[in-house]
């Protein structure tokens, strides 16, 4: 079968999207590698409105069980491969089993989000969600008078560690180099606070502790010892596109690798709409609440275009 | 007190800037007339991700709660005046009773959202409340057996026919147009539901009756006859921005009368954000999921807003 679209990605953009075409009866198929994308590493949600609190995981299942009711696909899978035929196909080969699959789609709606930037040392992975972060903003509340780090020294760094000041006892800025990077306010609040105190030169090469973070160690010395006694370590360098996708199909990228979008989510090449993280945005705010509309605008466009090509303006039923 | 922000309208909009805004710090009051706008008048709402069906009081219930639990604000009332100050200050006045009240923000979010479009023709005013309705979703319980007409051919016509379908002996749906023009799975409902008769290619002229609604004129024959008997009108032809506070401000509009934002949500004059429905939108897609996503860009903008004043007048005040 071809479907109406296909959806890659099954964070809040492509779950949203998905309930969105289904309720256009659109036929859709979600093909995600992680359920929740991104959102599903928050502990806690407390900024999505309608959930005083909820943890990423919930909240991306009860959007799955929503979509699914509308009679949306799904299949967790990574992406192989995606072309696009000469008649405006879409193939997708996905690579769950030995075996490969390839779907088809009039169209598709790319919301791939992004990858965190790691550091790729030990005890990151272990400890994700045991005092690791990755988003200040999602997680601070939690370490009320607790003692934590920040690792980097742009602008999520910063504004991390002044976030995190407002509840956490201490705040380590930890910078392999020896100026902060980020926007001058930010750097300068960081630094004047009393309850921030920053690193510089230095790196952290192992995050300690078994169930819950104990500290990180240093590969320099600071106030005489290469240990950091902590309650948590918020890892604040960066996330990078996934835009492997978009480069195979030639969508037009912004420099730092976003899909750039127009205000209808449309991109560069007919039939390829794009929403949520992985898009360009001119208000560069990534949250679960822009990720949503995104989805249901992408979505309301692949219906558009579908109600185009049909020459008719609702599918397949007779209203009269 | 002078409040960070001041959020003008209580639905989604609102609501979600002022959860962000408060997760900002910033202190916030918002001052609406009725608690969720116009998504309080939809019996259920089944395309806001993470609840399968919820009443949109309900859903406003929720973000209420959740606002109000990170120390934001509310004043229920109407937006008499607002004026700036030369020093930028916005001074809102409210009348909830006799006497006037005095609100000053450094920066206002206007997320008024839309009102009703009413038909205009004779008997409408008259019988409003007796048997007249703008809400189905208010007023559906008082027509238990009876026989009601919906106005309209959109999405709130066809909801409110389904809705109405459950309590009425028989639904007539008169709209001016030959096709639905509402999301397809509600037109599918309001054609497929036995009570639901469909009247195409009529308008309404009058709507008969002394101190009850009696039936309406139609401007053309339905089953042989101009008249047809009813016992209740649901009018349910759109939204209209409420722009009057838009215009008292000097702000820019579009032809239609929403306010152009750019994709921070500021407008054109300075302090002055815009949210929702009530702003002029490109994708021309006013949902629940585009409510919050612009209520919450609106918030970190008055955010980004206090950081750059601060910066000049009380630096670091707040970070210390």
């Amino acid at each position: 079968m071809i479907y109406d679209t296909i959806i890659i990605g099954a964070g809040p953009a492509g779950l949203t999207a998905a309930i969105y075409a289904s309720r256009y009866f659109l036929s859709a198929l979600v093909i995600g590698e992680k359920l929740g994308g991104t959102m599903s590493d928050a502990h806690r949600i407390e900024n999505y409105p309608g959930f005083e609190s909820i943890s990423g995981m919930e909240l991306a299942n009860k959007m799955l069980e929503q979509a699914k009711s509308l009679s949306a696909q799904f299949v967790f899978s990574s992406v192989k491969r995606i072309q696009r035929t000469e008649k405006g196909i879409f193939k997708i080969t996905t690579g769950l089993t030995k075996e490969e699959h390839v779907f088809q789609a009039h169209s598709i709606i790319i919301a791939s989000g992004m990858k965190r930037r790691v550091l790729g040392i030990q005890g990151e992975k272990k400890l994700l969600g045991k005092g690791v972060s990755y988003c200040s903003t999602c997680d601070a509340a939690f370490f009320k008078d607790k003692t934590v780090a920040v690792i980097g020294g742009a602008n999520a760094a910063t504004m991390s560690a002044v976030h995190l000041s407002q509840y956490a006892r201490k705040v380590y800025l930890i910078y392999r180099k020896d100026r902060l990077r980020g926007e001058p306010t930010w750097n300068k609040r960081a630094v004047d606070n009393d309850k921030v105190k920053v690193i510089f030169n230095t790196n952290i090469t192992e995050i300690k502790g078994e169930n819950v973070v104990k500290g990180v160690e240093l590969d320099k010395e600071f106030n005489g010892k290469k240990e950091l006694t902590l309650d948590g370590v918020f890892i604040e360098i960066g996330h990078l596109p996934i835009k492997e996708m978009a480069v195979q199909l030639g969508l037009e990228l912004s420099k730092k690798g976003f899909i750039k979008v127009d205000a209808n989510k449309k991109t560069n090449i007919p039939g390829v709409l794009a929403a949520g993280d992985i898009t360009d945005r001119k208000d560069d705010f990534r949250q679960v609440v822009t990720a949503v509309s995104d989805g249901a605008i992408a979505a309301k466009s692949a219906f558009d275009l579908k109600t185009k090509k049909d020459k008719i303006t609702q599918p397949d039923i007779d209203y009269r």
